[in-house]
C-alpha cells in the first residue's frame, strides 16, 4: 500500500503505534495541535514543528520571500496559540536549492526576523542544508501556566461555539493569486491576498479566552470543519453550525460566485485561516467576546452548539440539518 | 552572489546577525552543536535540529529504512551528548514522496523507536507531509544540570585534547558503501559499513566526562578537525594534534590505501563517527579515561594539545609540524 492511498490522518494513527509516545513528563503528544512538556513546576512547555515545501505548501512565483518567512513563523505560532501559550523560542531548518541567491534567502529571514519581533520569538538555532526543494521547517517552544492549557477534547455538551476573526479569506486571497483575471474591488481584493500571504496567531486572544472559561480551544488551519470533528472526536460530543453564523472575509462571496463555488466551503475546507475556534458556557462566552473585542480589536462569533454525540455534526442552513462531511484538506490524498 | 558561494559557515554567521537571537533564558544560541534554554531552576534544556534530505545526505539505494530512522535520532542526540545532557523528547518531521510504500515509512518509524528505546527518548509529535525528496527533519530536546553544561569555548591553553571510539570508519564505511568492488577483509569492512549506516552516540561518556572536569567539549559529525576548529575559535586558543595518536578505525588504512587517500584524512574531514573530542587537564583526563573505559567500554585517546592562539592549529607527523587545514565538509559548497 503506498501513502497516498493510506492518507494523513491515518499515518499519524500508525505512528502514533510504531513509536514511544508515552513518559511521565509529557502532558500531550501526538493528536493535538502541539506537544506539551511537564519540565518545570510553574510552567508547561508547549512543542510545535511544521514544514514548508516549496510547491507543495507555496510556490516561489506568488509569494515573496519575507512573506514566506513571516508566514512560516505564524502557522507555528498559531499552534501554540491553540494551547492558550506564549511563543518564546525557534529553531529554523532551512533547505536551499542550488543557485538561490543569498538576498532571497536574507528576505527569508527578515520576514522571520519581523515575526519573530510580533510574536515576541528568539531564534535559538537550526540547520542549513542544500535540496532540491526550498523547505522551511519549523519548530517552536512555548509555555503555558499549567491551569491556562485547553486541549481538543475539553468540550462538553451545551456549549457554545465560537470563532476569532472572519473565515474563508485565505482561500479567497489564494484562488485570487493563482487566477489573476479576477473582476473583484480593489479593497476586498487586497486584504484577501493579504489574509492569505500575512496570516496573524492569535496568541492573545487565546489566553483571554482561557482565563475566562473557555474549554476545548483550537486553532483553525485546514479549514473549520476540520477542527469541529477534531474537537468532537476528541471530546466524544457532537456539534450544530448554523451557516448563516459563519464570519466569512469580506469579499468571499464575491470570490466564490467568480469561481461557481460556494463561498461558505472556504471557511469550512479552505484552511489557512489561523483564527480561533472555541467553546464555552454562553454566559462565559459573552463575557470573552466582550473582553477580546475590548483588549484586541478581533471580533468573535457564536456560530453553533455542543450537542450530544449522538446527534453527530451537523450544519443547519435556512432551518435545515445536514451531517457535515470532512473534507478539508488531507496532506497525500487528492 | 549565491548561496554556493557563499557557503554554509558564512552563512550561519549572517543569519545570526539577520534574526534576534538573545533572550534572559537563552544560555546558548546559534553557533555550539545545540541550543541551550533556562526553563526551569534545577535544569537547563537542549534543543537542537538536523535535516537528512535524499540524495544530499543519503541515498534509499544505499541505507535500509530502518537505519535511516535510527541515524537520523543519532545524529541529534549526538548534538545533546556534546552539551553532556541526557536526550528526552523527539519530534520527527517526515516529507514523503508521492508513491512511497506505506512498509518503507513504517520501517524508518521502526528504526526511530529502537534508537528512541537505546537512548530513552520519548516521541512527542512532529508533521508529515508531501516532498520531492525524502526528508527527515528531526528536533530533539534534552536536558542538562546547569554544572554539567559544557561548550565549545571552554578550552584553556595547556589542557590535553582527548578523542573517544575511532574515527574515519564512518568515511571508510562510506566508501565501501558507494563502491562495492574494494577487497578488503570481511569483519573489517561489515565494522566500518555499520560505522556509516549505525553510529552510536557517546551519551554516557559525555556525561563521565563532564562530572570529571572535561573542559570543552563536542561531538565530531564533521571530521576531527572542524571540531578542533570550533573549539580554538570560540575558546581563543590554539592546538597541536599528534597526528600518530589518531585512534583510526580498523580497516581504515586498508581502504584508503585501495583508494589512494591519506587515511588520516577520513579522521580529519570524514565526519560522522559521533564521537567526542573534549580537552581536560592531564590528570583529570587520565581519570576520565580510567572511568569511561570502565563503565562503557568505550576507549579514549589522547591527541595532542591545547597551546596558545599565536601557535595556530598544527599538526604533528614524524616530528614535522604544519598547520592544519579546514576542509572539513561544508554543504553549499562544493
Amino acid at each position: 500500500m503506498r501513502i497516498e492511498d493510506l492518507g494523513e490522518v491515518e499515518l499519524i494513527k500508525r505512528i502514533a503505534q510504531w513509536v514511544k509516545t508515552k513518559d511521565k513528563d509529557v502532558i500531550l503528544s501526538i493528536g493535538d495541535d502541539a506537544a506539551v512538556l511537564s519540565l518545570s513546576q510553574d510552567k508547561h512547555s508547549i512543542v510545535t514543528v511544521d514544514t514548508l515545501i516549496e510547491d507543495i505548501h507555496f510556490t516561489t512565483q506568488t509569494i515573496s520571500p519575507f512573506d514566506l518567512g513571516y508566514k512560516a513563523i505564524v502557522v507555528n505560532v498559531s499552534d501554540v496559540a491553540a494551547m492558550a501559550g506564549l511563543p518564546r523560542f525557534a529553531l529554523i531548518c532551512l533547505g536551499i536549492p542550488q543557485g538561490t541567491e543569498v538576498g532571497y534567502v536574507e528576505e527569508v529571514y527578515r520576514g522571520i526576523n519581523q515575526a519573530s519581533k510580533d510574536y515576541d520569538l528568539t531564534v535559538i538555532g537550526g540547520d542549513t542544508t542544500k535540496s532540491n526543494q526550498l523547505t522551511l521547517a519549523i519548530t517552536i517552544i512555548g509555555q503555558v501556566e499549567p491551569e491556562l492549557l485547553r486541549r481538543r477534547g475539553d468540550a462538553r455538551v451545551g456549549e457554545r461555539i465560537y470563532v476569532t476573526g472572519e473565515l474563508g479569506g485565505s482561500k479567497a486571497g489564494l484562488e485570487l493569486i493563482l487566477k489573476a483575471d479576477a473582476a473583484i474591488d480593489e479593497t476586498s481584493s487586497s486584504a484577501l491576498k493579504k489574509a492569505h500571504y500575512r496570516p496573524q496567531a492569535r496568541v492573545l486572544e487565546a489566553r483571554i479566552a482561557s482565563r475566562n472559561g473557555a474549554k476545548a480551544l483550537e486553532d483553525i488551519s485546514d479549514g473549520l470543519a476540520s477542527e469541529i470533528f477534531h474537537i468532537c472526536e476528541q471530546s466524544q460530543v457532537g456539534a450544530k453550525i448554523v451557516s448563516e453564523q459563519i464570519p466569512l472575509a469580506a469579499g468571499v462571496r464575491e470570490v466564490a460566485e467568480l469561481y461557481k463555488e460556494d463561498a461558505l466551503d472556504y471557511a469550512f475546507f479552505g484552511g489557512e485561516d489561523y483564527e480561533l475556534v472555541f467553546t464555552a458556557l454562553r454566559d462565559r462566552g459573552e463575557e470573552i467576546r466582550d473582553k477580546i473585542v475590548t483588549e484586541t480589536g478581533t471580533k468573535v462569533t457564536d456560530v453553533g452548539e455542543i450537542v450530544s454525540s449522538s446527534n453527530g455534526v451537523v450544519i443547519e442552513s435556512s432551518g435545515e440539518t445536514n451531517p457535515l462531511t470532512q473534507k478539508g484538506y488531507e496532506h497525500f490524498k487528492s
